[in-house]
């Protein structure tokens, strides 16, 4: 398994500080939840079934005709490489792991370049993946270099994979929903996901917009009944909660401001991020990891390049345990 | 996709009988699940660790070392087929579609043969995947019968899936998971599910069992994070209820005695089933299922063989409902 944020217990155990003790920022989930209505014991008891609804609010969500719910974008990650013969994979580099992990244990050869060759590289490429914005560095494409993009691997058969897990707080949307398995775009698979925005990661829920035919193998290979019955319900609600979601958007673009504020008062050169997380690309990336968890505060860690990702503290007393740490770190 | 039982809504459209006002019996899921406490709101933010303690509490339920817990049992039905190279997989008739489906799917040849017929046929298998008891006839092995046709299958490098989804409320247990992953038994994969017996089907929790080397490709193959994490939730508490699972098999024993009084009282020749549900194989299979569904009663009608599976009733409403469209169908 590939390492990623989010693992606390683990921390708690390698640093001795008590789980409850810490101030996790090492992800990209918003602090502030969904608040979920309670489940009705039926929704535990029955199997889920397609016919709940959740796919026609998600459609109205997205803007998009139709959707394939998924247990988490992670599913489709997984399952995409596995629906096409071994060819070319072209990952930006650095990207979320699982994508690169993802074609590689399907067969294909994985070719990684730098966000800016993108363009370039892909003209020998079966198909492309590419987060937007990007996690961890926040990059974004636009919707025309994308198309383009899209255009460019059609003609060889070939397919565009954009995850925008991080797209919906964004303040201009670049999303390309509306655009997946059109005409314009038949090759273009988009994944979205409820972990970031919506802030319910344990959920699991997430959806994959493309064609027909795309989206057809992608249910087969995901199987039957894939999406717990609670997690659906959970998600019928997000979904449909358009004040909430106007909320959620209005806090975390406040917050992702404080955030870009705090890191540079402490001289943490900022070189990106969305509304979740900030990216700073550093030397001494592991001194900083270190130093925080030291603290009992967990930032997310990447060794190469060298970089930490900080998420968004959740409550007044955590933006004043950030802002203390970040002082301390100042003055080392 | 494949059809299955629970497909309320389906048949809600189907017979223009409005969902709230069916009996559905078409499943094998006891008609009472365990009450689930309700959801932390940090259980849906935030992502599932592996450390969180459901593993050791299954353990300690099934009476082994380890366990892999999936979302659902079906997850392994699917991705077990595709940790094996192509060869021959045996699967009884009838039993579980799913097990077919999932074994060609993966590029494998199914063959199928009678439950009575399975030890003489096995020995040109590389897989043999069974239920036991076996869904949807009860059928039941020995566990002494499993673990030969394990050392059979072991000797030529097989493997024997054995699915236990429905092993929880026999009276009798001839549950293999002891065994499974042991050197007894290093070839031998054994499956449970949360969803028959603690009546949880829509939380999607299931676990396998085996050597270590499969455990571990089978990790790998379903990928992080793939329960949700109010599943698992509500799945550590439900393993832990001792008390509660004590009442549920009463529970469950009584009411089984009851539906099989029920039915011989109407004549349907009872030829097998579990705790959970009653199989009835017969000629008017269609026909009885429609009589069934016109009067808002769903059964699980199978074509080949022609038979009914009956579930339990919930409420003594439902079990006079019951009785009263059997009388009428004593008497059409």
């Amino acid at each position: 398994m590939l390492e990623h944020g989010g693992r606390l217990l683990a921390a708690a155990a390698r640093y001795g500080i008590a789980a409850e003790d810490w101030l996790d920022l090492s992800t990209g989930i918003a602090p502030y939840a969904y608040p979920v209505p309670p489940i009705p014991s039926a929704v535990w008891q029955r199997l889920p079934e397609d016919e709940d609804g959740l796919a026609a609010v998600a459609c109205r969500y997205y803007g998009v005709r139709r959707v394939l719910p998924l247990p988490g974008s992670q599913a489709a990650i997984q399952a995409l490489p596995r629906l096409r013969a071994p060819g070319v994979a072209l990952v930006p580099e650095p990207s979320y792991a699982e994508y690169a992990a993802a074609w590689s244990a399907a067969g294909h050869r994985v070719r990684r370049c730098a966000a800016d060759d993108l363009l370039q590289v892909s003209t020998t490429a079966d198909a492309v993946v590419i987060g937007n914005p990007n996690n961890p560095t926040g990059r974004r494409f636009s919707r025309s270099t994308l198309l383009d993009l899209a255009r460019q691997l059609d003609a060889r058969g070939g397919w565009l994979i954009v995850d925008e897990a991080f797209a919906d707080a964004e303040e201009e949307s670049e999303s390309l929903a509306d655009l997946a398995g059109s005409e314009a775009a038949g090759n273009l698979v988009v994944l979205r996901s409820l972990g970031k925005f919506f802030g319910l990661a344990g959920a699991r829920v997430g959806f994959a917009i493309a064609a027909d035919s795309i989206l057809d193998q992608l249910a087969e290979a995901i199987g039957p009944w894939a999406l717990a019955h609670p997690s659906r319900h959970a998600a019928r609600a997000a979904l449909a909660d358009g004040a909430w979601q106007a909320a959620q958007r209005a806090r975390l673009q406040r917050d992702s401001a404080r955030l870009q504020g705090l890191l540079a008062a402490a001289d943490l050169g900022d070189a990106g991020g969305t509304a979740l997380f900030r990216y700073l690309p550093r030397g001494d990336a592991r001194e900083l990891h270190e130093f925080f968890a030291r603290q009992g505060i967990l930032l997310r860690h990447f060794a190469q390049p060298a970089a930490v990702r900080v998420g968004l503290p959740a409550t007044e007393a955590d933006w004043q345990r950030l802002a203390a740490t970040l002082e301390l770190w100042k003055r080392r």
